[in-house]
């Protein structure tokens, strides 16, 4: 199916669920789940624009280094403790890591693993997290039923746009309720990508996310602990379990998402299912953090390493760091003096002091080590900070008072990493270096950054995940 | 701790969340949690009072003969298919089935298989089946990590009084916004029930149920399908899943039911917490299907069973047979000619041609065979249905026309089943042997009636399970 076929398809539900008369209303609501498995099962590869194929790529490389960069968190540690009696065959890779567990298990660990950093790609306007519910369902199974790169690219792909695209269909009153959207939607697309996979039918496809529909996973509630990150890793089991069901002839509701007592009535108290029916690609909205910190301190640490390497500055030269910021910065990240590696996330100071001292705030910068550092401590008590309404989320104002008397400053209107001023490929290497450094052996991490850019010419899908294991 | 105690303490908190001033109020509702996992994990087998045991004893044993009754289902066999290659070691037993399984896909399919002839328990009042979520996770547990029959019980009833509670305090407004409360419910109950088995702290009781809170599972939407079964069965392995986590110290929120974006009001439009506070045991309410379709028909069918042992009556003496309802049951059994034995559930004409004819409405008796056997359908042909909007949804009147001109009647206050008129220790045993015959080896279904009845004497619970199997 073209892409203009597709659109059409959808399209049509689309415009008779938004027009009078009432009756096709209904009709057409009442076909939307259906609409939507047709365009899952109906596009493959060849219909992507190249644009949404490059992004496919960087959203699997950026995924790839956060499940390496998160594989030895203690969060991961604790859930492969709990869950190591029930392992059955060794048949996927675990990111990182030297075991080899069942499809499901890898999925529901892979997931974890990737989203505990709090490191892995964004879409702004949901606010999902699209790859980890979607990426470790489809490179789990692609190690046990082997598929061409083609067909992976096209379910992660696919998998993310049937995610995102139900999920804007419920923002903003779904996340508003306290669901956590990214366990909540991205069922769907774990599903859709592994039912992609294992070819089921568009009857099939229903089933699939129907079963996806009947399972969320996901409270707001739960952020601050570590089932945060059990809510997207079990999104991927869940997805992945309902395609391999509908795959035997497992029935559910074909009319999962618009029925009456759907998923978009129970789960949302509005929605608007043109967001579903709109044929325009989502992923090119995903964005990726250049930062292992929230996003509402990315543009202070973007303006200060900018100053850094405009002005050649280092430590010593540091009379005094002035940031003005939005408000919500110092509802978010207040602390002063942070004890912990985890509390410098939270640490405006502490962002702007690494940022000058080392241009970089990666996972290293938020270590303990990073934190407790004399030299690091002395510049976190020469920022001061500004509040300005004035300023957007996305923006800050840095100026840097050098014992010189210079004042460098700088007005940052779109941080790195942004949609408006993405993470270039290059930039996203090095996060996948940083992520990975010493977790892979020797020439490892250069073999699979390759993987992951060319994953659509392997022939073999698998080979992603074989490369990525710790030994 | 003794009852007056639990009561005592978790009064403590319903109280203060009830009564002014409001500062109380919002520390009380914070606790909620708390108070319920110190309430699950406080409770042993002897703070029970006599019948809240024997009805436990009976709860077990209906749902074991359920779950043997289901295990040849083709919904079983579809999702044994699905996931077999994920299976890890043979650790439990598949009720009704040789194989074994890993503990928590054992939960997942039992769960699945007790819930599919639509046979188990029901708590009118919430709509709840409480066994079929808790059950199958500590029955399977028991059988890797070996416990008395007196804790097994303790968890079984505990772990359904959890659940039972939360559904009351969001009853009826969570089941109108389209949950199947079942499984949703059902999540806490198996959490508790098997976080006892594992003995966890409070603070890892708030964990568990956190994690429970986290992955509810069920849609209405999916009634009609085989997804229906899997609710509960999928709401089995994840409360044990997060028992299992919580166990290694996997954390969650310790609010997961009163905070803002908690459970209580992100599911729900209302809640009382007075319910979940409440010492009630509300398993006293439990009450067990005597014929094997839904609730509405049944009073219709004890009214023709009644007349029939009265009077001696075989089919031939029929001439005509007239019963009164409450006006839902032509709204879901007004099937006048069923052609299958699903079709056959859904037909009041049947269900009182089998009573008449039988004296029985198991599963037999809504067989294929059944439903297209001449005689049967004959009598269906007899069988006339008045309307009478007077009369309760638990009541029926139903007159026999004789060929000899006598018409004998009767008036079904309480149909054979409910809380007011409940189905006799006999006749459980004899529902299980119905459920089980054919299904179990040689001496197999008296030796786990017996294990059933007498569970809290067993050295290893796990004889329960172990006994279940087909070889």
């Amino acid at each position: 199916m073209g892409d203009q076929e597709r659109g059409a398809g959808l399209r049509e539900a689309g415009a008779a669920a938004k027009g009078p008369p009432a009756s096709q209303a209904v009709e057409a609501g009442h076909d939307l789940t259906r609409a939507l498995a047709r365009f899952i099962v109906g596009s493959d590869f060849d219909d992507l624009p190249a644009a949404v194929r490059h992004e496919g790529a960087r959203t699997l490389l950026n995924w790839v280094g956060c499940a390496i960069g998160g594989s030895r968190h203690e969060t991961v540690a604790k859930a492969m403790a709990a869950l190591l009696p029930f392992f059955g065959p060794p048949q996927a890779t675990l990111f990182g890591r030297p075991e080899r567990v069942d499809v499901l298990h890898a999925a529901l660990l892979n997931g974890i693993s990737s989203h505990v950093l709090d490191f892995d790609d964004t879409h702004i306007e949901t606010a999902i997290h699209p790859a980890a519910p979607v990426a470790p369902a489809i490179l789990a199974l692609a190690e046990h039923r082997p598929v061409s790169g083609r067909d992976l690219m096209a379910a992660l792909i696919i998998g993310i746009e049937t995610a995102l695209r139900i999920g804007l269909a419920v923002t903003p009153a779904h996340y508003r309720l306290g669901w956590h959207i990214t366990g909540t939607a991205g069922a769907f697309g774990s599903a859709a990508a592994a039912g992609k996979l294992l070819a089921l039918s568009e009857r099939q496809m229903c089933w699939a996310l129907g079963l996806a529909a009947a399972q969320p996973v996901g409270l707001q509630e739960m952020f601050g602990s570590m089932t945060k990150s059990f809510h997207p890793g079990r999104a991927a089991q869940n997805g992945l379990t309902a395609a391999l069901l509908a795959h035997k002839g497992y029935t559910a509701s074909e009319h999962a998402l618009e029925a009456k007592r759907g998923w978009l009535n129970v789960l949302s108290t509005a929605h608007d299912i043109a967001a579903i029916t709109d044929p325009a690609w989502e992923i090119l909205n995903n964005s990726y953090k250049p930062f292992a910190c929230g996003l509402v301190v990315h543009p202070v640490i973007d303006g200060c390493i900018r100053l850094r390497d405009a002005h050649g500055l280092t430590a010593d030269m540091i009379g005094r760091v002035e940031v003005a910021v939005h408000p919500r910065v110092m509802d978010v990240t207040a602390i002063k003096e942070p004890r912990t590696g985890l509390e410098g996330k939270f640490s405006v100071y502490h962002a702007a002091a690494v940022a000058v001292a080392e241009g970089a705030a990666g996972e290293q910068q938020f270590s303990d080590a990073s934190v407790r550092a004399p030299a690091i401590a002395h510049l976190r008590r020469l920022v001061s900070v500004t509040i300005d309404p004035g300023l957007g989320k996305a923006q800050a104002r840095v100026a840097i008072g050098l014992k010189n008397g210079e004042r460098p400053s700088v007005f940052v209107e779109h941080a790195v990493g942004s949609v408006q001023n993405p993470m270039s490929d290059r930039m996203l290497e090095d996060k996948f270096r940083g992520l990975s450094d010493g977790m892979l052996p020797d020439g490892a991490i250069d073999r699979l950054i390759g993987l992951c850019w060319d994953a659509d010419k392997l022939g073999d899908a698998g080979d992603i995940s074989r490369n990525a294991a710790s030994r």
